[in-house]
């Protein structure tokens, strides 16, 4: 028998988060470091996450907003990124480039680390007249961002999966909707899907997109008190437009400049849902976004070939959950559970002759890892009930976390406690860039992550920092 | 009114197939190029296709099979090649690398031309026993070789995007009948989905790839006489194994290399389904492989109300098909027929006051273009069997023009002969590199395509070059 403390977590998550979540993502088999310096494995486990994450998103966002997918190359002229100064300017630290010897006379060519410029070239040519409006656009693909800080698999590396939509409209209006309509179909993904609630509302000006007008932002708080941004959609309005020269002929038969938003959300969001739901065994995983639903173990002692009959019938009776029969004789129940513990399958079944004789199994929960035995007979409809209930029970808890975390602050040294304490502040604020670099230097980097929609200041209060008219509510917090 | 000849197709398939498909390709929208030279963009009507290929994949290879889909890292380090000398030889003179600037002291960077090193790199981590075996990888990614040669959309650019497949396995008995399962479903993807036959074999051994000892392959036939390669299939048995040392802990508790193989289709089915369906009005493409099935087109002079609503009704009772409904009031019937006709939808359907009176409307097939009435009552049904008829007579009609395509040769000249005629030569073959060089020369640039499976050869059969003693069955053709 193989020793338990081989594979388990060896660190606690309330002692050591940072070190908890490396070990769950690499013993779990999510994910590992690749040999580059800064890359990462999405391993299968990982992968299939990604895959539920797609198939909601091509499903509920993508179709919904009849947005259409497409490819658009890799390699980016730099002469794209200059067109747009804030954007080259956000970008340039971190981009990766084609050795020069291989483009030979030609222009230097990046990787990229967003596709605005590559796309809005095509939409250049593609775009005439207001028929060809709105156009709608968006791409999975691998993005590279030369990144200097140490790696951490899902939340920070130098390539990463996302995906990225690019729309173009003829007014502002469409535009602006559209871009908010996204914003909160990607809280409702976090929601319904992930059971991860999130701070949702708009970048102030320091914070926003590099080429952005407006950013909206979705940020998930973290056990260590961090905040985590996990969705961004931004309102371009015309400046794209103007540096790619993207006219359409108007009803009006006049030419007009095109208003364009684009929003993302990437692999990262993986990372946030571990982080959120595991625990010291190992992967909790909210059951939608995962693959095998269910792990069916038999306690077979000696050569009880009824009790393997019986496991392969509850398989195959049980097909929708796409259940794993761990059927393998070399090695115990007891290693068996702790096995897919730490991969986080959400409901363990086991069955022994006792069981058998009472037309029963014994159902053992992932997150709270309760045990009851269930009639085989309501077993479907008792799966699905506990899989449901899982699933809004992880999303309950983490709404609670996430509303205990926000404190509302009323002047500066209450902000660096509160923060200090792991949790978020919630202060007004005059949203002027210099108070914010103040606040960010005093306080070893805390930083706003929005300003929620429903902001509300009037006349008489006060920033926070400096005192002056505040015109926001803002959510300061560490993050990652 | 637009013009007609503003977007038609203005060169005859039977006239210039290169020309033509470039005209089909952008002007039905299916991609353009991109402003790199050597990329091309997939707008959403060619990247529609490729998710149908991706979800018929998905289903029916990778689940059947029991592979798992994952990630790897785009870049790998230059020691990585070096390790297996064939693979290296054989990528090299296309490898784009990372500007050194970039990486600093560490090694050259490639960005991936296919992903053998990086994913086995992974598996010497991974595999301690026979316990981890098989491990069936799979993963979809965009792909960098660059090429010299002139652009063509989906068949040769610079960067692509691919499936590939990684297996490792205990024995070499297991490893081999993976390769040809693969292979095998490879080919019925082709027939089943893309209405393409293939030729279906083994290549030889100067055509085989880079650091496998057996390459089993897929071949079109394009209208233009030229194969083009579909889908290949490697066993790889213990080369990469050897360099990469990967091993596993035997039942006997001894040490052995691992036996592999890796296997690919990508964007360039695209190509060849666009390229062998296609028409002088534009695409016509297998109904599988389309999102939208039918286009409802109503006719209506003057303000007809009634024919609108009626369009709108017809709409939603053919959901399930996701039809386009084109009421666009500043188009005329005509120029939608040609549009709808130049996109490849399947199916037209117009309908117009006299045909509501009748309860009936006008169906369009796109590939053999005839119309006929259908009762609405019946409409359903007949979509279907439309739709499933098409689908099997595009299927048909390339059978039987690859069957006429091969011609059995006897000698040499005969072989040029056939290949001029813009046919396939089946001869009988000594296998031998130098061979296969002198004809290549020879005839400027016609290659072997591979060794059918049923291949026979008796002993008194020669080779048709070099009169020596034949070891097997071989195609040549020109090729893409």
């Amino acid at each position: 028998m193989v020793i338990k403390s081989d594979m388990g977590i060896t660190v606690k998550k309330e002692n050591d988060v940072s070190e908890w979540y490396s070990q769950v993502c690499l013993k779990s088999e999510l994910a590992d470091y690749g040999s580059v310096k800064g890359t990462m494995v999405i391993r299968p486990l990982g992968y299939s996450i990604w895959q539920k994450i797609q198939d909601y998103f091509n499903e509920n966002i993508i179709k919904k907003n009849n947005v259409h997918n497409a490819y658009f190359p890799l390699f980016i002229p730099e002469s794209f990124f200059k067109k747009e100064a804030q954007h080259d300017e956000g970008f340039k630290a971190e981009v990766a480039w084609i050795d020069p010897k291989i483009t030979g006379d030609g222009e230097r060519l990046a990787i990229r680390p967003t596709s605005e410029t590559i796309i809005y070239d095509s939409f250049s040519k593609w775009i005439r007249s207001y028929k060809d409006l709105p156009m709608k656009i968006n791409q999975w693909c691998n993005i590279v961002r030369w990144e200097t800080e140490a790696t951490k698999l899902f939340l920070r590396s130098r390539e990463f999966l996302w995906q990225e939509g690019h729309c173009a409209y003829e007014t502002k209006e469409e535009c602006k909707k559209d871009a908010i309509t996204i914003i909160n179909d990607y809280e409702k993904l976090c929601l319904n899907l992930l059971a991860l609630p999130v701070l949702k509302g708009k970048k102030t000006e320091k914070e926003k997109f590099a080429g952005a007008d407006i950013t909206y932002t979705i940020e998930a708080f973290m056990p260590d008190g961090k905040a985590l941004q996990c969705g961004t959609s931004h309102e371009l309005t015309q400046g794209f437009a103007k540096s790619f020269d993207i006219t359409f002929l108007g009803k009006d038969e006049k030419k007009h400049y095109i208003f364009q938003n684009s929003w993302g959300i990437s692999t990262r969001l993986i990372g946030a849902v571990v982080m959120t739901h595991s625990d010291n065994k190992g992967l909790v995983l909210p059951p939608k976004i995962v693959e095998n639903k269910i792990v069916i173990i038999p306690i077979i002692k000696s050569k009880e070939v009824k009790v393997e009959k019986k496991a392969q019938e509850l398989k195959l009776k049980l097909k929708r959950f796409n259940p794993i029969l761990d059927n393998r004789r070399d090695y115990s129940p007891g290693w068996k559970y702790n096995e897919w513990e730490l991969k986080g399958v959400p409901i363990r079944i086991e069955i022994g002759p006792k069981d058998i004789a009472k037309n029963q199994i014994v159902l053992v929960r992932r997150d709270s890892m309760k045990k009851k035995n269930v009639k085989i007979t309501n077993l479907e409809k008792e799966i699905e009930k506990e899989l449901d209930d899982m699933q809004d029970n992880l999303l309950k808890k983490e709404k609670n976390f996430l509303e205990k975390s926000i404190v509302k602050v009323k002047n500066f040294e209450d902000l660096k406690k509160t923060v200090k304490n792991k949790k978020i502040a919630l202060v007004k604020f005059c949203g002027r860039e210099s108070c914010e670099n103040e606040i960010k230097e005093k306080t070893q980097g805390v930083t706003t992550r929005c300003i929620p929609f429903n902001s509300k200041t009037s006349r008489n209060e006060k920033c926070i920092y400096c005192k002056k008219e505040a015109n926001c509510e803002v959510y300061f917090a560490k993050n990652y």
